[in-house]
């Protein structure tokens, strides 16, 4: 059983395609982007992390000119960007999968001084095209000189922490579905979990990654930004 | 919108059927028992607190004579013990919907302590037939004379805290589509959310708490605690 | 060395009188109840444990006829029950070394429902010589019977969890105290630190226990209750 | 009452001295930058903060070439950093009062690979004269090609959350301390707590800052890190 991200699970692959070993795989990453589960353990941990650090941030927020970033982990997928931006009713979201120009940010933030939202903190996945939230930030301040602009980055600390009660109950049920996966002769695909029901997926096919944030999610994350 | 338990949503119900107020609910217990949506707001919360006592208590219990009874909310519907349990892996889970002999969770405690477990944690849920945690403890005792039994009783602290990432993303989507549901004319319903997807439930449908604790977490629950 | 309370630093003390190991003690307990030191180890981290799970039980205590009964450890000592009783401004704090009759704390609770107050948390340490906080409830609700009075019981609960930075920085200076005791020849006494200065104290001194909670912190929890 | 840091004590002074506005203050920053008080409201809160934080990275930091750097807050004071230091047990700690050339700070990453040490973690003071963690972390990577170093910036994430037991005790204690020094007719003082006396500074005097890291903390953070 190998638990893990692209690279540990095609591991399980090739052990199983070349040498025969029985091998199954459990999803195991904060980043949330393999297909076949809804979601991968771990990924709901990061979440609580960086709502829980967006919290403490918002706590010394609550001011006009002030602006701050925090950078959320996601190189490619922006999942635990979108939940923390809907989670904490971000100003703006700032994922891979969109890019969203500086003026547009720069116009949304405007638009929400004059509507006297209490707090600006725009979260901004590590991965985005834009760069990360220091040289945002910096772009930012050229437009809004007279914002005080303030950076979090929150690096490695989302991927420790002790596991939430979500990621131990859904490692719990996937440890038990891979065990009886293999006993049932289930090699070479990774058991997870769709609209509640233990789902198991061939390997190469889990790692494709064409798993996509929810265009509803955008939205929604959009809608509590205004 | 009205967001609440089983009091709150029957109070919405009347406010439409006798007043013809619009109202519209959301479903707002920690207890998870309400239909029409697969988990509720406040749910997963009181899980993290749950689970984040329990880890506590198991730093103190790794001794082989040692016996820890840790009470959680749920009234009539065991969903946080059982998701306590299987995340804790408890010695046993005790809930209101399945009723389990002292005789029988004495025998579970002697062979965890042949087989050397390192700990001994059993949750009850506080509506449990054979009574409250005190009460299963004392019982236990008298056949274990020699372990040293410890009580802990959560009660509210698990209503409180500041809400998990999960409960807050579920709020947001559920409080978008009330209020989309509301304009589009849907009333005397609940807005829940069913295999990722927006459902709306007729609350006299809702409240009838058919919702029953799924037969696999139990067996998962059992298969972790031996 | 020996880190614990009474009796492992009494173990200490008899392996240096009978079999002359030489042997230094650290203060480790959460109930502070050991001279020579300001403060033990863990005592902080128990601390936390209960402002936060008081924290969380306040957030469903606003009401005006709710009553919450909170126990926290402290057989003989009352220094956890106090401490927490000023970080919470609970409506009452019941401790072994003083007793507080029903009729003064139903006095209490009856004058801050006059005052509006908007909760009301009563702490009880453990080995309060009224009882335990379900006695004490029982026998309140019988003098105020329209009260919803609700019990937690922290228990073990206090004994675990990631020790605070003020027990981590504490730890390490005694346990740097502790080794260059050693080195200097001081044999059967405790590291502890009174007034931030490092303090080596005869093990039979420390372990006495005339330490007792400050009068000033007694009347500081009062003022707070009112 | 006025409660803050530099800035705001100052407000009060000129208060005082320039309209005979009777006015006392309370050392209220998590810099721990004010004399006249071992410790500042809001400090404990912090390096509890930093401390969860290094905590989770650890997590992730047992390999021999990883290396993280943890910028903390401090700006012209290391309390915070040296105190983070020594409660992880951090591999270097870099402060504003003390300068460590890069090359002694590469030796000793070097001297903890050979001694096999599981993790490399350095804490930063935000206001060191070396730069900032990005600064740092560039250079460090120059000498050693072969780390996988990492960034977190902790940032304001440090001056919000709910307070410790320890800084809820001391506001309360110092709150009480100002009211009666109001009424005592002290006016133009800081109410602080030194050797666990209630003690009143001319404001003038606090807000100085002369107060620096303990020398032996040093010591004991070097030795922890060897």
């Amino acid at each position: 059983m190998v638990i893990g991200g692209d690279g540990s699970l095609t591991g399980a692959h090739l052990f199983f395609q070349e040498f025969g070993i029985p091998a199954i795989g459990l999803p195991g990453t904060i980043d949330n982007d393999l297909s076949g589960t809804d979601l991968t353990i771990g990924f709901d941990t990061a979440c609580n992390t960086a709502i829980q650090a967006i919290d403490k941030i918002r706590d010394t927020a609550t001011s006009h000119d002030r602006l701050f970033f925090v950078e959320v982990m996601g190189r490619d997928a922006g999942f635990i960007a979108i939940n923390a931006g809907i989670g904490s009713a971000a100003a703006a979201t700032l994922i891979p999968e969109k890019k969203m120009p500086i003026e547009k940010l720069v116009d949304r933030l405007k638009a929400r001084t004059k509507a006297m939202k209490q707090s600006n903190i725009v979260i901004v996945a590590e991965g985005g095209k834009s760069g990360g939230a220091v040289e945002i930030a910096e772009k930012v301040q050229k437009h809004l000189p007279y914002f005080d602009i303030k950076v979090t980055i929150l690096g490695h600390l989302q991927r420790g922490g002790s596991p939430s009660s979500f990621d131990r109950v859904l490692a719990s049920k996937l440890g038990v579905a891979a065990v009886e996966g293999l006993m049932q002769g289930k090699y070479d695909v990774m058991a997870g979990i769709i609209n509640n029901k233990i789902v198991y997926t061939p390997i190469t096919k889990a790692i494709v990654d064409d798993k996509e944030v929810d265009e509803d999610d955008f939205r929604i994350a959009k809608i509590l930004s205004t």
